[in-house]
């Protein structure tokens, strides 16, 4: 039994939304062990510049690489489109995987006529990351980006539908009226959150996409090829770091895991 | 002379709008210099845990510190809120100043029947600091405080009016329709940039005040008391420190400071 095996898989978000690929990836696959590192005492990382992302990315990842992971996942579309290029680099001997290719492939798959809403963070959409892995895939398609910086907030308060959630994405997604793109991908782990509102303000018939499932799937294959799976049976485990208070994690957190964290799974740790 | 008198004032806020603080105190006192810290990267403050505030607002302390300052003004309700003791215990030479107590003083003055709503971020909320700082003056006083996390990044968004905007107004001043305030003090240095869509959400005869002009009336007081005002001619002139980027700081902080901002009078510093 090779030993690697049984290491973790790490993941990395700025706050909680990354817990949403954290819950695909336990699905998928059930036995693994992981460790998930929320960046909350900086969030958000979307309205930032690139510099400052890939610098905390960085000391995401060294955090991460301490613990002795088989496998580094930024679980974070703002931090994919800043920092997979130098991750990758910087850790050579794991595989590391962002969520944006795998969301990408999951819009290509969904769309019938190639045109394709991408909405995110404004750093995600000005880094052009979602249009260049989407060309990448099917270099006819039509893409359009749309940065929605009300939309993290709005999940955070809470007020993931009624009025006033209706109201900012009708407003933000004013512009796919005319340009009748057939699939939307929601292009930040917070959005699915917002989806009912979301759905009140495309048209009925549009797929809407997330790159959380297709991400897992993306882990799986990866691990797979590398002979990486773990080969013990049984339940895996995660364990949490976060940046600022644990309790106020857990809290946010649950909502985003659609699970209980256990306060004894969680540690504070300053980058 | 004394050299003392012409080393500048320090001030921080977690991004910009600190400014707000800034252009009061360069109205009040035109011939003073400035050092502003803008802490970018990692804004906002107001949704973390005062642990976290208190090390960020002691490591901003200590960068202004090192620029030889004269007095320090928390430019910054939700720092002020939560590491003023800290600060001032970490700064013992020098006079240090919040936004809070000014504050208070302003919604005291204006309050007749001493109903006085709060809003500000929900760290300073929860730290009830501003409760106390109105029942130090006005020991009879009625104080509501309501967190309204969503209105720094509406500020940001620029959607300062409109419909959203006054829906979320709406929704946040509810429980003050019931209450009968006379005076509703802003918080939050981002909050007078709301102050349109404030007014469509309270009764027309609120008095609305903020801690801008009575916190640089009490810098002035106490540089004054201690005879350390600017005892040279001409207009003063600001340097300012960011630490995220100082195109994207120089964009957003002229809305805030309400004059342009010099691209050769601002630095990267990483905190």
């Amino acid at each position: 039994m090779n030993q690697e095996n049984n290491l973790p898989i790490g993941l990395f978000d700025s706050g909680v939304g990354g817990l949403t690929v954290l819950s695909a990836m336990m699905r998928r696959m059930p036995n693994e062990q992981y460790v998930f590192l929320g960046d909350t005492a900086r969030l958000p990382y979307g309205s930032k510049s690139s510099k400052t992302i890939v610098r905390y990315a960085v000391q995401a990842a060294d955090l991460l690489l301490s613990q002795q992971i088989k496998m580094l996942v930024i679980a974070c579309n703002t931090a994919t489109a800043a920092a997979l290029p130098v991750l990758q680099k910087n850790c050579p001997h794991i595989p590391v995987i962002g969520v944006i290719r795998p969301g990408a492939r999951a819009a290509c798959s969904a769309s019938q006529n190639g045109r394709i809403g991408v909405i995110a963070t404004a750093s995600t959409i000005a880094s052009g990351a979602y249009r260049e892995a989407i060309l990448e895939l099917r270099p006819e398609a039509e893409v359009i980006g749309i940065p929605c910086p009300l939309f993290v907030p709005l999940a955070e308060e809470g007020w993931l539908d009624g009025p006033i959630a209706e109201a900012v994405a009708a407003r933000y997604l004013e512009p796919l009226k005319s340009l009748h793109p057939d699939t939307l991908l929601l292009g930040c782990t917070h959005y699915p959150l917002l989806i009912r509102a979301i759905r009140t303000a495309v048209a009925p018939e549009m797929h809407i996409v997330d790159s959380a499932a297709t991400t897992a799937e993306a882990a799986y294959a990866r691990l797979e090829a590398s002979s990486l799976l773990r080969n013990t049976a049984g339940r895996g485990h995660v364990r949490y770091f976060t940046t600022d208070d644990p309790a106020q994690f857990i809290r946010t957190g649950n909502l985003f895991l659609g699970t209980s964290i256990r306060k004894e799974d969680v540690s504070h740790v300053d980058l």
